[in-house]
């Protein structure tokens, strides 16, 4: 009953890749970024040091776009799959940042990540209501609107930004939504967990059924009053507890 | 109250990479292997055909090796802030398969993932109880004994397999655990969330404060009365509902 020799062939160049100082901060960072989006770092500030460069290419380059299309197919492929009942209670919700509009020529402009968040800087930044589509994400809102589910779009951004978040919306190409969901005074103090388990609980109450749910941070997505399903779309720029 | 222009350098190289069939395969198979460890893929069959040499040389290479120890030295910093409460009831669950033992020499025989799963042909490497431990979870089976907690493996094997899992992971290195929790006839049917969660509700009707939870399944992880942190080992090779 001794283990019988087991041959496994290593993949060729391992060796001269270990001895790659830059080979060597791709994996590293490339484990942390797997690490983020597992939830198995959490809560953490900032991106390591040694990740700036590889964060920003990810996120620059065809890496994050190709992220992004793969989950936002695979939670289309399953929106296909679901009978809604007619009655319009079949429900979808939406994160706002990074999930539906991309605050990336903020983060380029610090340090993807790097520099500790600063509000008020980025409160400057929301308020110019210039942030982008994400693209995925447009082609899913559309699809899944077109498939009959209610669009709830609930986000950690305060009522004091309704009206700019709805125009940046509109201007980025999202439509027709059933609700904007905000912070509000009585949310105040909530961990983010806390703030959108509350309103899911609020929309169960009402009778709607959340069938998925997209958001970037494992915060739109854990707590209580869970989705369906629901998808995690990649943030390896910041973490909101 | 126009979008200010935004420049965004591109990383060096993007246009090249993109011509580069093989390091489009790689960007894909990356995506593909995140969609997975963030449990966005749910559930899989088997692993993409354009992957198998990425699987292979992520399994046997540096990659997986440093992910596996970029989770356990996160799964340790966290043991080590928790206060235990002094009376033997704070307990830690670690699955075996993928977690505590490798099957990685069966499934470097099968494609690493792209052969459809052969209960018949794993049971055999099985019963031959040759696992070898994986190092980092070892590492961090010894100090979380050593912290104090109560160790409960907790396993989908059957009952049938106790005595050569337990043979397995003494010659692997693990000793002195609490209770190996198999599936036993009254399982028979349950998926593995729904066995792993009435185990675990058994547990802390005992009293048992489950602290911490490592498994290479979102199956290990999810369900119902879940531990305090969870941590998700990677596993590329195989998906279990």
């Amino acid at each position: 009953m001794l283990p019988r020799p087991l041959i496994i062939e290593l993949p060729e160049n391992l060796e001269s890749r270990c001895d790659n100082p830059i080979e060597e901060v791709r994996l590293r960072c490339t484990s942390w970024r797997v690490a983020v989006e597992t939830n198995n770092l959490s809560p953490w500030k900032t991106i390591p040091e040694d990740c700036v460069d590889y964060v920003k290419e990810y996120v620059l380059g065809r890496s994050y776009a190709i992220d992004l299309e793969t989950v936002s197919n695979e939670a289309l492929k399953f929106a296909a799959t679901v009978e809604l009942k007619g009655d319009g209670m079949d429900a979808w919700i939406f994160d706002i940042d990074e999930t539906l509009l991309s605050n990336l020529p903020y983060y380029a402009q610090h340090h993807y990540g790097l520099e500790i968040f600063d509000n008020i800087l980025f409160d400057k930044w929301v308020l110019e209501g210039a942030a982008q589509a994400i693209e995925p994400s447009l082609k899913l809102y559309k699809e899944v609107q077109k498939l009959g589910f209610k669009i709830f779009l609930l986000t950690g951004r305060t009522e004091n930004k309704r009206k700019i978040t709805t125009n940046n919306l509109i201007m980025a190409g999202f439509e027709d939504w059933d609700r904007l969901i905000l912070r509000g005074k009585e949310d105040h103090g909530k961990t983010t967990v806390e703030f959108k388990s509350d309103k899911r609980k609020e929309l169960m109450e009402e009778g709607f059924r959340i069938v998925g749910n997209l958001g970037d941070q494992w915060s739109d997505l854990t707590g209580s009053y869970l989705s369906m399903r629901s998808f995690k779309l990649a943030n390896p720029m910041y973490f909101i507890p």
